[in-house]
């Protein structure tokens, strides 16, 4: 069973990575929306069409479960998704960490942290709320500029994650709502050592990829492709970092994006 | 005399504000084009594309003037326009920045530094070592987010800015490359002073500005309009504080942007 994941650029690739540590036979196919990166700042509308598309390409080249490895397209933009296809297994990023508020409970207050888009929607406020649980929301649009760019153990990954967590305040439990954050997930935890704090840490890419490989077939010959809506040799370096060794990226441009000029 | 401004997202109204308080009479029209920012890690086809419709319908509401506060797209996109309005005057953001370095002998080595896009393509590494400058050239991709997240004088700008500005190592002139980097010339300044380096400072935004106030007639009302293609409250806010007063955006998608779904 082939499973196609996707993102709006190659940080999704961390949520391959995770879901190929739990099960090593799922065979993926990824596509990374890289012309239209980040995804945060967008448009509802905007992002719509891009998922759609997506969605039709990953399904043109076999995969019969499609995984939304993105907060923010899975925050605004998946019903066209289920409507066209309402018998693919859809997976997104949203629903296995709300399961998990669900099944246990956390410490409280519940932050979450993640894009504009995704904390603006407030998929995860609302409904963590409706659970009960009292929550605090941040928007922190430098992490995955500076997870981009490699500096995780960075000064100034120091000084963001100062300035955003001492503005979020004192939380019992930590939601990283964004594809990129499983890779500060040390730098977060050694934030709340620093102060005394303790903090539960969970991340939507993690509980996605492990819902994912629950459900997934125990076959499949452990084959990976790789493609992206605009190729860089950036983009090439940042992917077989989140990925952990080297990688191809095909090019693969939606039909949304314009012809050659 | 109605002047067209475009950049890839609000930067570009460092560059129109800039021009605005050389030129208070100036009629401005400024288009942002938020769907595809940023510009710096697209491909040179995607680019021309962009640029192409942006300035049709820079064209179509009444510029006479068109000038390219993006240095990527005047990296790579401008051909086509030229191709399109051979007798509109097309002012780029890179040719007045070259022009300085013609007119005056600035101290060596000189440094570059911009988005990934701007240094990979040479453009202006390549064109002052044709001059005869010795040229360091650096992408700083972090410091537009960091400058979008209103961070100027923030500890990971500082940090931002020891990484990079050190890695540039000794020069003696700093171009700064890029239309975002204005706002932290200030702050560049301070490094150099810290280390009791004498540097001289240039930016490309300052440079077109000047080189746009210079050739524009004395006439005009003082008016000004905004066009972004995707709108959201956060482009308003970073937008207003750009400009330095508070702007209403109306959205206007490019024909390449897909439908709503």
């Amino acid at each position: 069973m082939k499973a196609g994941v996707f993102d709006s650029g190659v940080g999704g690739l961390l949520t391959a990575r995770l879901l190929r540590s739990l099960h090593p036979q799922a065979d993926l196919l990824y596509y990374g929306d890289t012309v239209h990166l980040p995804y945060g700042d967008k448009s509802p509308q905007q992002i719509k069409g891009y998922v759609r598309d997506i969605g039709r390409f990953l399904y043109g080249v076999g995969a019969q479960v499609l995984v939304v490895a993105c907060n923010t397209a899975s925050a605004v933009g998946l019903e066209g998704l289920r409507a066209e296809w309402p018998h693919l297994p859809i997976y997104d990023a949203i629903t296995p960490a709300l399961e998990a508020f669900t099944h246990h409970r956390y410490a409280e207050p519940v932050g979450v942290i993640g894009t504009y888009t995704t904390i603006r929607s407030g998929v995860y406020g609302s409904a963590l709320r409706r659970m009960g649980y009292a929550v605090k929301e941040l928007a922190t649009p430098l992490l995955v500029p500076l997870i981009e760019e490699g500096w995780v153990d960075h000064p100034a990954m120091e000084a963001a994650l100062e300035t955003y967590l001492s503005e979020l305040g004192e939380v019992g439990t930590l939601l990283l709502a964004c594809t990129h954050y499983p890779v500060i997930e040390g730098a977060v935890r050694r934030y709340y050592q620093r102060r005394g704090a303790s903090v539960r840490i969970l991340s939507t890419a993690a509980l996605l990829a492990q819902k994912v490989a629950r459900d997934l077939p125990p076959s499949g010959q452990g084959t990976s492709q790789f493609w992206v809506s605009d190729w860089s040799e950036r983009f090439v370096r940042v992917a077989s970092a989140f990925w952990g060794e080297a990688i191809a990226l095909e090019p693969a441009p939606l039909p949304s994006t314009p012809a050659e000029w």
